[in-house]
């Protein structure tokens, strides 16, 4: 009910601290600007970490329910607020063992936002030395399309490399009953948009999922005036770090040929996160666990997607993986992520804390082969 | 001063009245909504038509002098000012005189603007029988380009058809990541586009002038997102009926493409104004006449332009030429009309008012051959 | 029925030669190679030349006629012999006529083809100064969409620039399921296409005819091997030399695209003959002329086509003119120039001579205003 | 050295009767035309088949070996011969053992080439039962970019479906002058090889393999002439057969883009092999199988290639699964399968021979968990 954008989750960075004052787990607060790291064990052998993340999307939550959003603007729509209360939900679990080794709570600001200097919660993080000397880290994701009590887990990559072109074509304005005397940048795209399409169906190795999408262009504004430009929003989502090179690449060139056609270019890459690569070992741990926990019949594999989150930093620091546990109402509706409708079923909780929990407990006591 | 948009020249139209009544000039209002027709001679024997509009654009004025609108928003960026004060000049130069036959002063509204059964000014006063008998019409237009004291006039179609196609490719929205999930059309936008500007370079004869310039393309907001639409604002331009016709059909064919790539299309085709066609004869009484009151030197033939006028109605009504007069002090900037900073040199208006009169006056008297 | 291609206009010439020998009319062989010119009047005075071409083309004729080409693969599929038939006839209707001036014929050679430092026979004969001090030269073409009888003469431009383009996209060859091991020439090709079609459309100054007409495309054997090459044959025709200049240009830089696409190119510009101008005076001598001898109703200005003719080279070397004198027999059917079932209606032959002639000696006699 | 194309193996098929006779192996002729059918055991019990093609291509060789085809224009470049070889040395080590079940040797014809009904040797050996009662089926291909040694044994899908299509844009033809007299299909085949393109990268799902390859286009024949059409040469590779419909069907509707500009399309689609999955428990028999004969080192899995096999008609009619052999004579070059120069190690033919005897056997022997 109190969602906050990354790098200010104050209240809910209060609360978590709050809620390991309780337990009696000790942490550190300000890592990675606003993340909280816990310890449990005697850190004496193996380390595993555990990451949640904790922040808000700038959405308007459209849902009527007593648990929704306070804060106009700003809604858990991506279950970060899950993801946070199943890590508590796992230390509650894990808080009075005793072991050899380390169990690392990692409490992740910003998700979904980098700052100025193209730096997310992960890497912030990371860069404060929080994932330093983990033999593995694991983490979870909601996911609205299971129902509550399945549990996903694929081995290699799963979500992928996601990076953002911002580009122009710049032509020159004119009238448009005289258009010898401008340079039509609408005209331009055409050949500039098949150019971009054709990468991923000419260029890529077809055994190497890609995906380019033009989301927005945008020229001119009435029927009779060439415009001077026309803006284009792409994504580019890959999981091979040469595939990915050659997205961007090959979709700078694109756009030069502009250049061909009397007009000009301006392409402003931003690259995003590292595609998250789920180690075979560490998914066989999950999978292993997750089949004790809940069944054979309810965990699956569903194999990659094209999405993209900032855990690609942490699995590429350490050996990690991540799975979804499913938060449909069985019979209800799909939820889709970053939909101002999400909501999830509380009873997948328990659940997932307890994949978190048991995973790490059964990996620090040398249960998997 | 006191611009007013088409079919609201209420205080314009009062103007002309009370200007025309200290001239002892006859006239009728509401002739096509807002238009005045006015006329001289005892009618019997040859008729002529001098047109000129009277409206103003929804333009803010960037100009500071002191003559500058004196309302905010509207704007005489095309000068119907002038050819209104040019044609109250002819009516000074000509009220004198007694002759068998008809001058008629055509006080035109509304050529910028159609009225919500697609009509503007010139076909509201030609279906109120405003141009019935004539023999000849003749118009001019106010050019900043040429220096003030020229007169241009040339044969044949020297204005185009002007149509205007709103369509839209309509596709089907999804996530960024998953293409396949949904259909992209901006994908689809670019065989659209290189098909529409095919159209011209290969399907119309080269000897007959077209253009199409889709003026504004617009689908989407962020790049990770794919739009459920594109839309597209398109201008026609054409001389030749046949060739009118066949950009129109030729361009909704080009958008039923999206129907083989798994999207829709809509196309909605506003036809506008006919292109205005300069009787060789009514031409060759325009250049006669200028050439004796400017000069041969200043009398050019700049040929056609892709531009519109709906003096193409009236042209079509009646035998017809509109010429332009030159408005720019010499050494002064080009001035482009449609433009926050059109203004014109008024030294140009007893020079258009004379070749109006005088040309008129030259066809009652039968002095061409 | 002895048809000889360019520059080997042996029997042709001496024919000619033969006839000018019988019509006592003097001669010089050997201009412009195979070409002849022959010279009447006294040559104080007025000069007017009168050009006629006489090589055949490489096509085997289909006509079943006594007399068809009796040369296999070789035929006068342009009427060419008919145009050196109608200047002797000027030569017989010329030869007794005695004035101060000069009355020239010029037998050119070779009007299809150009020799490999890519002359033909206008230029060259030009070079070896068949045209110098002419006041004008005129010169006739058959054609057979119109009927016999008629003559077409227009001002202006009546032929256009023709100039080719070979090029070639360069790609990688490769196994056409391993596309990202290859460099596919096809898919380049379908943007640089598109770019090629907008130049007319986007570039050219649609008052100002042009045409890109990409003729041949050709790349690859198979279905499942990506060829490494795709290769174009282009024409190019124009009036204006900017546009001219801009039509290579554009398409060269079309072909660029492909750099940008992983591929590369080669383009071959093959500058052809310049477009025709007819002066209007001459074409005012010609249509004159043509009225008193067939006829106003028979005298028709079509305008211009996009053809080309190397008499470019001539009309730009002197003033200069060029007609149709229609060769269709009345009810026939159209007869197609380069087609091998061309054929032509001789009651035409005197037609044609006629006006060379008579045209010719009233610009000696200064008939003309 | 004695090649025969698809299903002509005769003499091929002879010399694989004689080689079992002198084994004393029973075989059927005929089956599948000119496919060969052997059993061993007692049939009572587990049934296991192994294939191995016998076709060769019609290619002339460019090797200088003492074995080099002695057919001009035919050659065994595919590495059938070392197929067939492999599997009569199958039969050498299994011929003596008793054993209850059956080892079904699978001499298959024409793998490369289908017949009048399109059928090719898999299909046609199915037709006349010879994978019938089958428990599995196995099979190799020899790889020359593997040394000789390496076996190469992926799960699931391997070689893809492989399609092809014949299509024509049908425009109309004309004079490249007079673009707008005829219909230009170079033109239209821009939008069109566009279109195709976009359909592997915004219609498939990012994770399902698949390649549209436009192998060949041809149109038109010199630069000033418009060609009447367009020929498209294209293969279609994909897994999963709901992938596989769509290419086809979104192919065609690229096509119907001519439809849309004037032109009209043919389209002929050729199906052709379906792709060939390799079961994972057949797949980890022979792993295991390899593991042990060759090392674990020199085991690999190379997962999926867009080629095409008819073997993916017999892994339909019957679990399977087909294995790559390394032929590369260590240090030696790369051998390109359908390359004039292709050719192998034969140290390479007891190692697939072994392979291929030993997973038979130890399946009939219940080896495998």
């Amino acid at each position: 009910m109190n969602p906050e954008l990354g790098f200010e989750e104050f209240q809910t960075g209060a609360l978590v601290a709050e809620t390991l004052n309780q337990l009696e787990v000790e942490y550190q607060t300000g890592v990675g600007k606003t993340g909280i790291v816990a310890r449990l064990g005697n850190g004496n052998g193996p380390k595993i970490g555990i990451r949640a993340d904790m922040d808000a999307l700038p959405i308007l939550e459209a849902n009527d329910v007593p648990y929704k959003s306070t804060v106009p603007g700003k809604m858990h729509a991506c279950g970060h607020d899950a993801h946070t209360t199943m890590l508590l939900g796992a230390a509650m679990l894990l808080k009075d063992k005793e072991f050899d080794g380390e169990i690392r709570l990692l409490f992740q600001p910003s998700e979904e936002r980098s700052d100025e200097n193209n730096i997310s919660g992960a890497p912030a993080m990371i860069s404060d030395g929080a994932v330093e000397e983990l033999d593995a880290v694991i983490a979870l994701h909601v996911l609205g399309m299971f129902d509550t009590g399945m549990i996903n887990i694929s081995d290699g990559f799963i979500l992928a490399n996601t990076d953002t072109i911002e580009a122009k074509i710049i032509g020159k304005g004119g009238h448009g009953a005289a258009p010898h005397m401008a340079i039509d940048p609408i005209f331009v795209a055409a050949p500039v948009i098949s150019a971009i399409h054709g990468i991923v169906s000419r260029r890529v190795d077809p055994n190497k999922p890609a995906v380019i999408t033009i989301g927005r262009i945008s020229g001119g504004t009435v029927s009779n005036v060439i415009p001077g430009e026309v803006e284009f929003s792409i994504t580019l989502r890959s999981f091979d770090d040469d595939v990915r090179e050659l997205l961007i690449q090959e979709t700078i060139n694109a756009f030069e040929i502009a250049k061909n056609m009397g007009a000009d270019c301006e392409v402003d890459v931003q690259r995003g996160y590292p595609a998250t690569y789920n180690d075979p070992e560490v998914a066989s741990w999950i999978r292993e666990t997750a089949i004790d926990l809940v069944g054979e019949e309810n965990v699956i594999s569903r194999g990659p997607s094209m999405g993209g989150e900032d855990f690609g930093y942490m699995s590429r620091a350490s050996k990690g993986a991540m799975f979804n546990v499913g938060v449909r109402v069985p019979g209800g509706p799909d939820r889709f992520l970053h939909h101002p409708e999400f909501d999830l079923d509380e009873d997948a909780l328990p659940i997932g804390a307890a994949v978190l929990a048991e995973t790490a407990m059964r990996f620090i006591e040398g249960k998997f082969k």
